[in-house]
């Protein structure tokens, strides 16, 4: 349970990195849009098609050489309810290649409502008896605002179907110290506090291999806080973004990772998906641009980690 | 722009509430169930259609004397993209009918995803330079703690096309104390933090009647941080959930309101959705009862207020 399954996909490919997939139509090569736009017209429908045939590209380049996916539901919202259904076939897909996919939705509601993500995100939803599968991820990142109730309902999960979650801990972009790195009258910040909730919920929930199911998202953009939060949350696994496009450095990220370079996973999304145009090659090449790019980074991260290894 | 649009609905139908649609399976009568099921098998299909068929009963018997509607992401996210497209169909269907529509979905990301949550639920989206519109809901509600960078992409939506936003300040929920009643060196807790960063961004983006498009979402479950914001936080206007099932009530609501019983709406679900049930009335009555539900609620509001209106 827990992040067991991520950790041994990490191991396997001696690979601690996840792919982004966060298709903007922008990044989808124009042949593929064309052949979209021809059959269904510039509609949410070409779209959602254009975006699923790029992520089913990339997966079947990436697959054995990368743990996990990590998809943003924003990037299918925003092509309404049918990139919904591309997001969807997305996670099936790329399970179905054996990939840990982590939802990037960051959900955050009251215990009763966060019931209904949790079914919706990584669980089952009762209909008339029969026990469904909706979007059926392994892991969903969330928003912690709302302190235990919120977090509750998906411990279950975690604990029942081997589920993981990552709650927003000190986020990547500009403006995360606004709130974060505010300091409580104990001294301690915000991103701080909400790191040693993460310890306390994880208690609840621990694997096998010395992680629980409750991660933290630290960002690559502060390798300083990165530092300080895996010295502070021996048991909490991070999922950190920032790297890359977001100007984070391999140096910073190493920071993340405990002395058997376990305990952290590093996204990348831009900068692998949109290889080919950096690359500058031929725009059918973009998955294999995209492998390139997977097989760049990991060489870079792992250039300033020891090992990957359970002990 | 801003929440004019809302205020001026409350004016006409003299009523500041609002009408949460999160209709779970279980809240949905039989006969529309067993009519879908026969149709569509106990799948999710069937399962959207039957909430589809709850909600627009529901709506067809309220939009006269309801301002709006608060479609809450979660219960629609459960059943898959099947009930994503039931959330649009609802979000358009309570719009024809002249309803405002606010969806809550407590979105929030770094700012270039926000950009495409914005896109998502309030916004357009460019598919090969035709602009098309996904989710359009008029209002949506967000989580502050990536603070500005997260805020920004949604106030030129608020500007350019009348929408708005609700930040999670003060929740309803038990635990909502954990991180947000905490208090930094400078004696302000973290929901106060948030308020006053509400006031800071509703700055840009002012509406015509005295509030701006950055509104927040305070509990009905703690009047006294309900009071203690809304003389805090002037040109805010107040999402106030927790009023009925939670256990909110008028005398608490009360305090959410200005002195001309302006610059609140207060949301009321599970009692509305599943009034028939509490009545014992026949369920094929369920849209009747919820009218009557939406009429003893109002009147038990404004029994608090001395008008609504601007001046």
């Amino acid at each position: 349970m827990s992040f067991d399954t991520l950790i041994e996909k990490i191991i396997k490919t001696q690979n601690p990195t996840v792919v982004g997939l966060d298709p903007k139509l922008d990044y989808v090569p124009a042949y593929i849009k064309q052949k979209k736009f021809k059959k269904y017209g510039k509609t949410l429908e070409a779209a959602a098609r254009a975006v699923f045939a790029f992520n089913k590209e990339i997966i079947d380049e990436i697959y054995d050489i990368v743990p996990a996916i990590k998809p943003q539901a924003a990037y299918y919202e925003m092509y309404g309810w049918q990139g919904v259904k591309a997001l969807n076939k997305t996670i099936r897909y790329a399970q179905s290649r054996g990939m840990y996919v982590i939802t990037d939705g960051k959900r955050n509601d009251i215990g009763a409502t966060m019931e209904a993500y949790a079914a919706a995100h990584l669980g089952y939803t009762d209909v008339g008896g029969e026990i469904l599968q909706s979007f059926g991820a392994d892991a969903l990142t969330v928003n912690g605002y709302l302190g235990t109730d919120g977090i509750s309902p998906l411990l279950s999960l975690c604990r029942d179907y081997d589920k993981g979650i990552f709650v927003l801990v000190k986020t990547s972009n500009k403006s995360s110290g606004e709130l974060q790195d505010l300091a409580f009258a104990d001294g301690k910040t915000v991103y701080q506090t909400m790191g040693a909730m993460c310890e306390q919920w994880g208690a609840e929930a621990m694997g096998k291999l010395g992680y629980s199911s409750v991660g933290a998202v630290v960002g690559a953009t502060y390798p300083e806080q990165l530092e300080q939060m895996r010295a502070e949350l021996p048991t909490t696994f991070f999922l950190v973004p920032g790297y890359g496009a977001q100007g984070g450095g391999a140096a910073g990220v190493a920071k993340a990772f405990d002395k058997n370079g376990m305990g952290a996973i590093v996204n990348s999304s831009r900068a692998v998906m949109c290889a080919y145009q950096k690359e500058g090659c031929d725009e059918r090449e973009f998955a294999k641009a995209a492998r390139r790019e997977v097989i760049r980074m990991k060489d870079d991260i792992l250039s300033y980690l020891d090992r990957i290894s359970l002990e």
